[in-house]
């Protein structure tokens, strides 16, 4: 019983650090709604780098490709990339291969 | 009622090719263990860059200090440290501060 390989992306951001608190908040609210309402999205991981606050670092799980683009089409999605437009000032996503991915049930 | 701040690492690896499938096998067998033997360790996601295969990069959630610090003293850790310490060509860690970490339940 194997089931279907997760889509797994990293993404590493800079912060406007003026617009921190905003850029946070605004993370935030689409993490809950993409948990919250898409089937599809299984785990959205976000961290700061303690020594760099304005280096956001997001693991971000996807059940497959089909889901991913769900996602990047859902509305609070489009909010959050509209809303923060002016704040990131470097974005890279990587795609990658899952190696494992184990957490308590 | 406020759970208490799991300490997220990122770790970012490079890997001797030529070493590669013996180490993502002691990798796999790692994880497998501290996720069943721990209580304290949540999640271990490992995977790999799609354009860069050798460049590993891992997730870590422990549910507190006191757990990540059992976690480096575990003889399946230890195994694994010095099993792949000709393995790893490279080995960065990033402490972090979470801002969510979201799954499904």
């Amino acid at each position: 019983m194997t089931p279907p390989t997760p889509i797994v992306r990293l993404a590493e951001l800079q912060i406007d650090p003026a617009q921190r608190e905003t850029y946070l908040a605004l993370l935030r609210e689409e993490i809950e709604a993409s948990i919250r309402l898409e089937p599809g999205v299984l785990t959205l991981n976000a961290v700061a780098l303690k020594d760099a606050p304005d280096q956001i670092r997001l693991m971000e799980i996807y059940a497959d490709q089909r889901a991913y683009e769900a996602h990047l089409k859902s509305a609070h999605f489009t909010k959050y990339k509209n809303a923060t437009a002016g704040m990131v000032t470097s974005l890279t996503l990587r795609e990658t291969v899952p190696i494992a991915l184990r957490g308590k049930r």
